[in-house]
């Protein structure tokens, strides 16, 4: 199985399931094509939240703003798992989720020179992912193309400042429902009926629909983070939030 | 093979993806994602056209505005066919076509706590739906976690008012070109050069480009339903009208 | 391996994968279903770029504001793969790719009465698919529904005129990032620091990033066209042009 994620729209997926169909037989499943452009930082939290739910797989995730500079690509061992993408930290975050508290292996690609120098998609990552297949993820290090390396990009989604009246994080993500999920652990709210949060008083709910339809509610969501929301309506706007935002909470 | 069919998104139809591939060779087909949110009759409306043209399988639908309350949990027994979502009407007008004059049977499902409050679609359908597939459609009694009942939300699509000299219907759906789909049967247009609807005249085509470009229209759509159209543009903005709303034909 | 592109959005391409698993065991692969509505032409400059990825396969390919006229139905045979949809250009330019300098065989369809007179893609189109991946891509004369023609309509993109001092082409898509694509041959802009375009003069680069954020400028996208982009941004709006646009290129 080979998962592609990208934030791509269409038709460019299709390429790349194209090449992947001329080299290996794989399943490819798609995870989704309209993250947020150009933003590694937010698909790799819906990538670490999401590729735990799948049996060992190929994991070829292309969020790429550097695409045709000298950015490496990178192929990284996690598991059972193995993610393919470009070297800007997409792929840490996801991979130490995978890994579950074992080591990571990372892999430099080396690159000919690719057919174009903006669809690497296509041209570089599609085709990587279907010889990781190929090959067995447990046997990467017979890839010549694959050189090990200690050198690539972290990225550590961000940490939550935590104190005994309250806690400051941020929004690392929004979803399609307007849901505005924060970086701040879930049990933050245990045993809470209200939470403070920018100033104002919310109520704390254990879903969508214990609030009234149209109330702005604090609930924890299926990452067990405080999720900002509104029951059958759009928490981003509600709370005035977008990706990035500082949220400060106060009990 | 077991279909997918939610008001998520993405990157949530993704995670129960996963959790299926963990349980189950079985194929997974996407019946779309982007159903009108927190909408259950419209997506019904859907799923009843839809699904229908598939050969014998699992279907999962997601469209849940009271995820995490006491609602039910169901898996419904139509044919050779299951459905398993939301005790809220969404399985059973497509479960009553796909049961084509015979009965169904409903089942209610045991549900263990799940891992969240929020996205059932993950820890509690999916699931179910991969335990459906594998111990077989014919089988579902074999599945410990169900439980046949006869309790469960009815949810009929409305019934249009049919008189000598025209009829009262209802827009049940919108379509993505725009067209406005009716309750109202295709029948009622036959013979007919053009129709009364709400006040005004229209004409009436056995398809969009038999009016000219940019002519609002009524023809009779692949649902076999009146259906309120502009040749190359948007039958709902022309016409005014939104999922609900009524429309009255005279002749 | 059964394609399917159109542009119908959802949940129509999902009664037409229906269709398909009824008739055969191929798997089928979304191209995408977001394609400018109503628009053949642009869809067929994306299925010529797209579709040559793929190992040989039956492709089907509906944007058809022709829906229920008298336009035919065709299948052609371009190499190893088969294209199957309306007959109103579409398929020709990827047909030509697919061949590849070798001779495309062009059949109508005969088509009884279908079910409806709205939604061809699941009444003929899928099961015309699913019928020639059964019979295999070169034994497509035994299908007793399929006729040689030499009758159908053209189809070709675009060229541009090139000069000495310049070029003047046209915008033929435009991407999800806002990418405008021009059918100019990308080896306009070899050797080039900076060019002008429609007036303003803009740097050529290799690639997005290697421009400052928020910079227009000009690139070769992957599909060895001259791109008109914003390093993220959206190219379209920086260049204020929409498909069909002319672009004068100067040096």
């Amino acid at each position: 199985m080979i998962t592609l994620a990208t934030d791509f729209g269409q038709p460019y997926p299709a390429a790349m399931k194209g090449v992947i169909a001329r080299r290996t037989d794989a399943t490819a499943v798609d995870i989704g094509h309209e993250f947020r452009r150009q933003a590694p930082r937010e698909a790799a939290f819906w990538l670490r939240f999401v590729l735990p739910e799948f049996p060992p797989a190929v994991h070829c995730a292309v969020v790429d703003p550097g695409v045709g500079t000298d950015r490496q690509a990178l192929v990284v061992r996690a598991g059972d798992h193995a993610l393919v993408g470009p070297d800007n930290g997409l792929l840490l975050p996801p991979a130490r989720a995978l890994a579950d508290g074992d080591g990571i292996e990372v892999f430099a690609v080396r690159v000919e020179e690719p057919a174009s120098d903006t669809f690497h998609g296509r041209d570089v990552f599609a085709p990587v992912a279907a010889d990781c297949h190929e090959v067995g993820i447990d046997r990467l290090d017979r890839l010549p193309a694959l050189v090990r390396t200690h050198e690539y990009e972290q990225l550590r989604l961000p940490e939550p400042a935590i104190r005994s009246d309250g806690a400051t994080g941020e929004v690392v993500a929004v979803d399609g429902f307007g849901n505005a999920v924060t970086n701040l652990p879930g049990d933050l709210l245990d045993g809470r009926d209200s939470v403070r949060i920018d100033g104002d008083e919310y109520p704390v709910v254990p879903s969508y629909a214990h609030a009234e339809v149209g109330t702005a509610l604090a609930t924890v969501g299926s990452h067990e983070r405080v999720e900002l929301a509104v029951n059958q309506g759009r928490g981003e706007e509600a709370f005035g939030v977008v990706t990035g935002d500082t949220v400060r909470l106060r009990w």
